[in-house]
C-alpha cells in the first residue's frame, strides 16, 4: 500500500484526489493538510465523503509527511516549491498539482507568477506529468508538474498535428472553454452563482499562464518555436474543458487515421469516429480525453474538439495516473468508471 | 454470473442502469432493447459509455430475454405489465423502474395510470422495492417494483416518525423538489433548457401519481389511514429530489436519536448530526439518502429534509440494491463510490 | 424631478436600483455612493448600464445626500440606522432596502440582527413598505422600511386568508425557494457558481431573519399572534422566489374568488386563474407578485403558491413603487414593462 | 399608429418581438397567428405577458394580415416566402425573421436550406437588415430579411476590418458560442435541460446554415471573396451569443481607434474600452452588440469578442430596429432599455 499525504485538501482539486483516492486498491491516505481548517473533519467540510474518509485536516507543521511514500500538492501556486525540497530529501516523493515545477525556463516562470522561484534547482528534475508524452520519465520520477487543465486538453489535441510538423506551426489558435470549478474554491466575486451563471466571456487574452506552459509543451514536441493564439473562456457549467483548436494544413494527411494511430494504445485519449461532436459531459467525473478531427469544407484549416473534465484528466485524475506510473502500480488502477451522464 | 436484461435502455434511467452495471463485478448484460433505436451502438447513443457497453440496441421483438436471469424495465408506465406475465413464466425474475406494479389497489392504479392493467394478477405478489421496508421480502422475490423517486425520498424521510406514530398522520406536508432529469428523456416543451433553467415551479398540485404510491407505504407503515398533502416541484438542475417535510408532533421524544437508531444498520440512508443541511449534491450520482431533523424554536412542528439522486437511490441504483437481494449478493455491491462533488 | 441619493451601489439591489430608475421619467439621479469603489465609474462596474449611468461611486463622507430628495439605501444591515437621523433631520426622505426599519420591537430586532439599534426612536415612525397593505401610511412617510423579499412574497401569498382569519393562524408553513441573487453580491464560498449550480439545499431552519419579520405582519393583518414555520431554500437560479404556503382551512369559501376580489385593484398582485402554478420567470425584471390558490383534492388544507423576482418587487422596484407613492407620483411610474421570458 | 402583424408567434422570437412592441409607442398589434395554437389566448401560452397583451392567437387562414402595415415572420425558414409575395402586392411591408430571403444566390440558399424557394423573384428586392451596413436600404424597403443571430455578432465584429482589408480575408475564423434559446422552442431532445445543462459542445462544423449568410455579407464589405472557418458552439445558458474572432493582421493600424471611429454614431454597437471582456450578460435583454478588441502580446493576430442577445439584437430587436427605419420613426424607439443584470 502507498502511503499518501495530500497537502491543501479543501480545494477542488483536493476533495476530487480525496474522492478517486478512497476507491483505489492501492493506496492508504495517512494525512491531509489544510492551514485554515485544521481540525475539521473532512466528511464534515465534504459530506459527500460520509463514510469514505476518516480524517480530519491536520495543520501542516504537525502533519508528520515525511512518513508518506508521495505527497500530493493540491495548493495554490507557491507553495509547493518551499516544501518540496525536504520531502525529496526524505524520500518522499512528489506530485504537485499546482504550477511550481511546469516551465522549464525559471525566468519565464518567475515572469508569469510574479514571484521568485524557492526551489530553481528541482526545475530541471521535474517530470512534466504527461503520460501520454513523458510515459517513461515519470516512471522513474521523484518530484511530477501536473499538467494545467487547460494544456491538457490543447496540448493532447495538437500533439499528433505538432510532432509530425503537419500544420503551420506559426499560427495556432486554442480557442478553449472551461467551467467554473477551473476557477478554484475561492470567495470571489466574478465566480458567484448569480454572476457567472446564464453568462458566458473570455479573460486572459493578453496572457494566460497556461499560454507558456502550452507553448513549451507544444515546443518540445515540435523541436522548434510555435506561435500560439490561446484565449480561455468561462462557460456556465462546473466541470468540464472544451479546446476548439484551428490549425492550417501544411502536409496533407489522413488525419482521422493519424490520430487514430497515435492514441491507440492509450487509455485515456478516445479519437471519436468522423464528424464527431464530443460534448465536455461524455468525460464528466472521468480520467479521460476525448478528440475529435473535423476539416470543413475539406479546406485546409483543420478543427480539431478536444474535450476533458478539468478535475480529472485536468488535474486529480492524472495525478493518480502518475502516482500509478511512479509506483509500478497498473495505470489505469482506480480510473476505470463510466462518465456520469446526464 | 447473473445475466442481465434491460428493456427500454435510451431513457435516464436506462443509462444510469448502465453506468452503474458495468462496473458491478457478479454481472454481465447480454441484451439491452429499444424499439425506436434498435441496431444503434449503446456507445453511439451514449459516448460516455464507450469501453465500457460494447452492445447495441436490440429490438424488443427479437432479444432472447427468456435466456436472462433478471431483466429490468426501464420503460414508460405500462409496458412492463404486458412483458412480464411470460418472462416470470419463463423462470426469469423482473425489476421494473416503472409504476405498473407499485400500487397494491388495482382501481386505483387504473384510475392514477389511465389505463386498465394489463397484468393484475400478479400486483399482490409484486415486492415494493424500498430494502429499507422490505429488505426480506425481496430477497425471495420474482418481481420487485421498484419505487419512484419521490416515493423514496418521503417515505424515507418520514419512516421512523410514522411507524411509531409519534405525529399527527392525519395532516403530513411534504414539499419536494426535483432536478429535471425526473421528467426523463422525452421531447418535450416544458423540460427544454430555456424553458426550465433559472426557474422554479410546481405541478401536478391536484394530485400527482406519486401521492397514492407515498401514502400506501406511509398507511402499511401505520397500520392506518393517512393525510398528506404533497407539492412536487420542478427545480433547475439536472440530477437531485429535497423533500421537505413538515409534521406536528404528538409524541415527544429524542426524535435524533431515533433517526439514528432506526437507520444504523442501513447502509444507503445516512442520518446527518444536528442542524445539518442536506444538500443535493452531496448525494449526486450515488445510492444514499441522507436525513435531516430540525424542529424550528423547539415548537411543536418537525422539518425533516432528505434528498436522495432520482437516477439513483431514486431509480437505477435501488434497482441494483434490489438485484443484489435478489441473487443473494452483498447488497452494496457496485453501489460504494463517493458522490460526485463538486 | 425627484433628485436621488444611493447609498451602497454596488450590491444586487443597488444595481437594479439603477436599471429602474434610468429609464423613470420623474427621477435624476444625483449621487451613488460606495465605500470600497468610490472613484469608479458606475458603467465600468456594470458595463450593462454604458450610456444610462454617467456617474461614479462617490465615498460617502463626500456625497452631498443632504441635498437630496430622496435617499435610497442599498447597504448591508446596520448602515442605515446611524445615517438616516441626520437625512430625516434636512428634509430628507429615506427608503431602507435593508431590515434596519422592518421589525416594531426593537429588542427582537436586536436580538435576530445582533446588534443594538442606532436609531431606536425611529422605529416607531417607520412605515413598512408593502404598499398592498400599508399605501395609505407610505403615501406621507418619511422613512420606509422596504419589506424583505421572502417577506413580500409570504405575506401578498397569505393576506387574504390571514385578514379574514379564515385559515388555522396557529400552524401556518411556508416553504420558500429563492434564486442566488437573494444572498447578496459577496464573495462567499457558498454561493460560488460550483457550489450552488446543480444542487438544492434548504438554510436557516431553527431561524431566519425574515421569520420575524413576516410574522409582524400577519399578526398585523390578523389581530392575533401567529405561528409560522418558514423555511428557505437555496435553488440554481439567479432570480426569482417560489413561496409554497399550506395552510389548513377553518372556515370554508370560494377562496379563489377571495383573492381575485381582495387584489382586484392591485396594479402589481396577479391573481392567476385556478388550477395555474406561477412559474418565477413569469415574473423576472418585473414589479409583480403572481398567486396561485390550489385546493388539493378538495381537502382542508389550502396550497397558495407565490412567485415575485426578488430583486424587483422583493427590492428595489418595491422601492421605486414606494417612492412613486411617497412623491404623489402614479404608483406605476417606470415599473410597467413585461418580465423577461425566457 | 404602425398596425402590426405577427405571423408565427409562439416561439422564442415571437413571445420577444411582442415584449418589446408593446411597450413601443407608436405602433398597435393587430393580429397574431399561430397554425397549432390558433384560440389560445397569447397570455395564456405566455403568462410574462398578462396585461400587456389582450390577443388570442389566430388560425393564419383568418387572420386578416393584409390590413396590416407591417408583418413580422417568426416562422421557420421556408414559410414566409410563401406568403410574402401576396403581402407585398397588398401594399403590406414584411419583416422576415427567418432565412428565406437572406442569401443574394438563390441556389446556394435553396442547398443550404434544402428546399426549393418559392418566390425567387424577390430575393433580390430583398434588403438585409444589418442597419449598420444597410441603413439607407432598409428605410424604403418592402421587404427586409433580418439577420441570423450569428452573422450579426461576427458581422460586426469584423466590419472595419474588413471594409477596409486589413487582415488575411481568406483565413478568417469566427469561434461562436450560444445560449441554447437560438435553438427556437422546440420539443428536440438535444435541448433539454437535462442534455444541454452543465455541458458544451460545438455543432454544425462541416457547415453551419449562418456560414453563407456571413461570408455574403463579409465578401460585400470586402468586395473580394472571404475565407471563413465558423464552428457554432452550445453553451448553457438561454440567452446570448459571445463571438471570439481571429484575424491575422496585414496593414498595422489603431484598431481600437478604428472601432471607435467607425462605430462612433452606432447607437447600438458600444465599442468598449481596451483590455475589456464583454460579458453576455452585458447585453442581456438589450439591443446592443459590445464589441472589444485584443491584440495578445503585440503579435500580428488580432482577437475580436463581440456579444449580442440573440433574440434582441440577433433576432427581435433587429426587426423593432428595421421597423422604426421602414417607418420614418427614431430608429432606438422603444429599444432603449439598460440590460438585465445579474
Amino acid at each position: 500500500m502507498v502511503k499518501i499525504g495530500i497537502v491543501g485538501g479543501t480545494g477542488y482539486t483536493g476533495v476530487e484526489l480525496l474522492r478517486l483516492l478512497t476507491r483505489h486498491p492501492d493506496v492508504v491516505i495517512s494525512a491531509i493538510t489544510s492551514r485554515g481548517d485544521a481540525g475539521t473533519r473532512v466528511d464534515a467540510m465534504f459530506p459527500s465523503l460520509r463514510g469514505f474518509v476518516n480524517l480530519a485536516f491536520e495543520d501542516p507543521s504537525t502533519a508528520d509527511l515525511g512518513a508518506c511514500d508521495l505527497v500530493f500538492f493540491a495548493t495554490p501556486n507557491g507553495v509547493a516549491m518551499r516544501q518540496v525540497p525536504e520531502l525529496l530529501a526524505a524520500g518522499v516523493k512528489v506530485i504537485d498539482l499546482a504550477a511550481d515545477f511546469r516551465l522549464k525556463d525559471v525566468a519565464s516562470w518567475e515572469k508569469w507568477y510574479g514571484m521568485p522561484h524557492a526551489a530553481p534547482e528541482l526545475v530541471a528534475e521535474a517530470v512534466y506529468g504527461l503520460p501520454e508524452i513523458f510515459r517513461e520519465q515519470i516512471k522513474t520520477a521523484r518530484l511530477v508538474a501536473n499538467p494545467g487543465c487547460y494544456p491538457t486538453a490543447v496540448q493532447l489535441g495538437l500533439m499528433p498535428l505538432v510532432r509530425e510538423r503537419l500544420v503551420d506551426l506559426s499560427h495556432l489558435i486554442a480557442d478553449a472553454k472551461s467551467g467554473v470549478s477551473g476557477a478554484g474554491r475561492k470567495a470571489e466575486t466574478h465566480i458567484l452563482f448569480s454572476e457567472a451563471a446564464d453568462n458566458f466571456k473570455a479573460y486572459g487574452v493578453p496572457g494566460h499562464r497556461h499560454l507558456p506552459e502550452i507553448r513549451q509543451g507544444l515546443e518540445g514536441l515540435a523541436g522548434q518555436s510555435v506561435g500560439l493564439t490561446f484565449v480561455p473562456h468561462l462557460t456556465p457549467m462546473i466541470r468540464g474543458i472544451h479546446a476548439t483548436i484551428y490549425a492550417r494544413i501544411e502536409v496533407d494527411t489522413d488525419f482521422q487515421g493519424l490520430y487514430e494511430r497515435v492514441y491507440s494504445d492509450e487509455p485515456f485519449v478516445d479519437v471519436l469516429p468522423p464528424l464527431s461532436y464530443p460534448e465536455t459531459r461524455s468525460v464528466r467525473s472521468a480520467n479521460v480525453c476525448r478528440v475529435a478531427i473535423h476539416r470543413p469544407q475539406g479546406g485546409n484549416t483543420l478543427v480539431i474538439l478536444s474535450v476533458i473534465d478539468n478535475l480529472v484528466k485536468g488535474a486529480a485524475g492524472q495525478a493518480v495516473q502518475n502516482m500509478n506510473l511512479m509506483f509500478g502500480l497498473e495505470e489505469t488502477t482506480g480510473l476505470c468508471r463510466p462518465p456520469l451522464l446526464p
